[in-house]
């Protein structure tokens, strides 16, 4: 298998702004935690996309916490970027912001880390490019992708805690 | 504040039925992650309303993998339960399977644990019913309940690692 | 063609359930009678694509009453089974029931007859299993699925109403 | 309750298009029955909220057959005429024409008689206008109409056969 | 190229009508302008097809002004008819009226002229009909044509200004 | 009317992203022109809010022309800017860029200008921020909108011809 060249985070920064309709709310006008989950999947997995060249599928998604509520009306901005690559896969750090019609009351709403396999047009996974990251939060984001990583192939059964290493050092201290 | 009487898991039992349509699938023809997170939700919050009798707002969703593809055409079917209920909020476990039209190749694709927040008709957080678990496999999610929940409060940055004791409690034969 | 065994009615059985969102309302917060019509179908097909193991066609619906109102935010469950299958077609019986979104107010709404064709999949009807009635409201739905047959031909012009067998029976004592 | 000035058909028809996209359509590419009998309810609606000047609801639809399959990209025109009114209620009949994309294989696929309740804004049923009928067809759809309301009467419980007085001259020369 | 004989103005003439639902609307329950634009497109696209016997694409809209609000529940009435044709495109005139849901408040809206390519099945584009003009209004829509078209050539940079024969005239005697 | 604070271009400058769906497609797999223009509505809309800090309606879209195919499956990108602000309106050019699912192809298809009228929460226009502009083309755009708004005034009967001042230079010297 050939070695890729390195790709910049930049280069797959994707932005993707909606605004809250009716539809994508509760009975109490609260945009539906469902909407936003599937809005992080498409603007993730866009930049997945430019980042592997590639078609991509969701792996996985990372625990996902909603604390400040959307209302109907809301200007709802994603901003996804590229954290690491592993062999067949990417992991996506997608953010979310809100403010209201007229641009005031700006927050950040939350954020989560989605998984992606760039395929080949038969299907088959296929090797993708390194991320090369420049600025120090880029850089932060990078090194810890393998312990983010570990979480999830215990969560998903593929490795045993005991395997865990680089979670394993997060709990040795305190026990 | 008054004590609620407890609900059985049966009473809140919640199957929703999709069929995967084209534009819930990527150019592969294959379900986005996205729209399953978000059917999921759905089913989810219906059972938690059901639990609750009261609105709900999605609070988090833990850990969820994709693993078998769900096509164009395909048939899914989501089961919600309620695990437990803590103060103001219900864990909820959510199975997915999937079918092909012709009611061939059923398999269980994937499954995810949401939690929700119980609001009084003016949005403020209410106690919610305690749940009777019955069966044996109602019971092992009621009991495991905490230890997810320890999860989500320091992956929400709610408590710290040091603090999460149903957790430490697995890693610390290990060290 | 090959005789094909006998199925029973829960192998087909399909839950539906749905949110009613503002856009499936008309202006006075109402669930619009087309959209109901519409999850109706959707029920029906899956049930009927079930039992035939088979793509299917809606061929028809009997008369559909409206008598209770269904408000935005109601949580409508679905419920269809097959009834009985003629040569190449299936008849399935669909129930709606609502409630609202704190599970209170739980009613039946109506229901409806529905039936389908099976497809081969070049498009060319097929030989559809029949159906193997156990309890006594599958037997009574069975047993009436003739007579019903037997309007639906009258109305779609197949047959005229003096060859209507079944259900001159019905006017016959009172003439 | 004030007698009110009667209407002609003309006054309230209502045309609709609509062309069929892919998520309209089966795994076949055939309009799902249900989406026909959605746009079907609409155009009707629109007609009687025209006819009875008031908001309207769905009572009921009359038995409708699905023959002449409708593929994805083809156009769809439905044509929806009031029959004649009742004291609050009044009957719709609607008829679909389908071609292709390109204008051509024009052709008839089939009908139904929608009925609607007009309200007033609070709710309540309130008389609506009689129906003026002027051409050979419509004279014919108004004078068949009470023979069509005697069925759904029958159907949906709330006369008793014997008490079809319409109907029963239908078939009182046979026995 | 063979010539192609010339077709009617009604012989293509496409009425949709749509009612205003609340995802069509921003938060102050107004239609959105750009719901309006696709509405437009749709029934102009499917007059251009009936009258180019061809798939078409849009190729251009003119300026489109929006002056009386449109608000949700509406009922809006789109009418598109073909004005001209030239040697591989037609011009589409489209008219906007509404009312509100029980038929009073008539009013025209906007009116729009879409332009569309006609394409063979390989997707090049192909010779359409001419227009024949009968109606007075037809024929004032027909001769003014040619000037609208200058204008497009000029605005999407395929003309110089000074190239533009019929605008000039309309500027000439006043300079 | 107290004199309002210039913004900066940048400050409500608004990046949406959509993929495109089959839905949004015509049969040959092409985006349709409407639902183009009904997302530059939207990025537009959502900009104009944040330059008045204020609810907007559209007010109009000038001439747009669709050269280049956008096929089902392909990533499109809209940035829209505003250009200047008039008494109560803003216009807005909106640009829109495609490239593939794996990031390739990328081009520029189109662009337009909208303008919006502000409005206070009781539907009345207000007076909207004057625009501030810093680089090169924000003040090319800003020097060149009083000639498009005469356009638009002439177009929608607003102005005569003859009254144009901007415009008639445009062709004075060609007589």
């Amino acid at each position: 298998m050939s070695e890729r060249k390195s790709k910049r985070v930049s280069e797959s920064r994707t932005v993707m702004t909606e605004m809250v309709m009716p539809n994508d709310t509760n009975p109490m006008g609260n945009l539906m935690g469902g909407n936003l989950l599937r809005w992080m999947d498409i603007a993730s997995g866009i930049c997945a996309g430019k980042h592997c060249e590639a078609h991509v599928v969701t792996a996985s998604v990372d625990h996902v916490s909603f604390q400040k509520p959307i209302k109907v009306g809301d200007i709802v901005a994603l901003e996804a970027t590229v954290t690491r690559a592993f062999r067949t896969s990417v992991e996506i750090y997608v953010e979310v912001f809100a403010n209201d019609i007229k641009g005031g009351n700006a927050r950040r709403c939350n954020h989560a880390y989605y998984t992606f396999v760039g395929l080949a047009d038969e299907g088959k996974p296929i090797p993708v490019p390194p991320v090369l990251p420049l600025t120090e939060i880029e850089q932060q984001r990078y090194d810890s992708a393998p312990r983010r990583r570990e979480v999830r192939l215990i969560l998903s059964g593929r490795i045993k805690p005991e395997e865990a290493k680089e979670i394993r050092s997060l709990f040795e201290g305190m026990s």
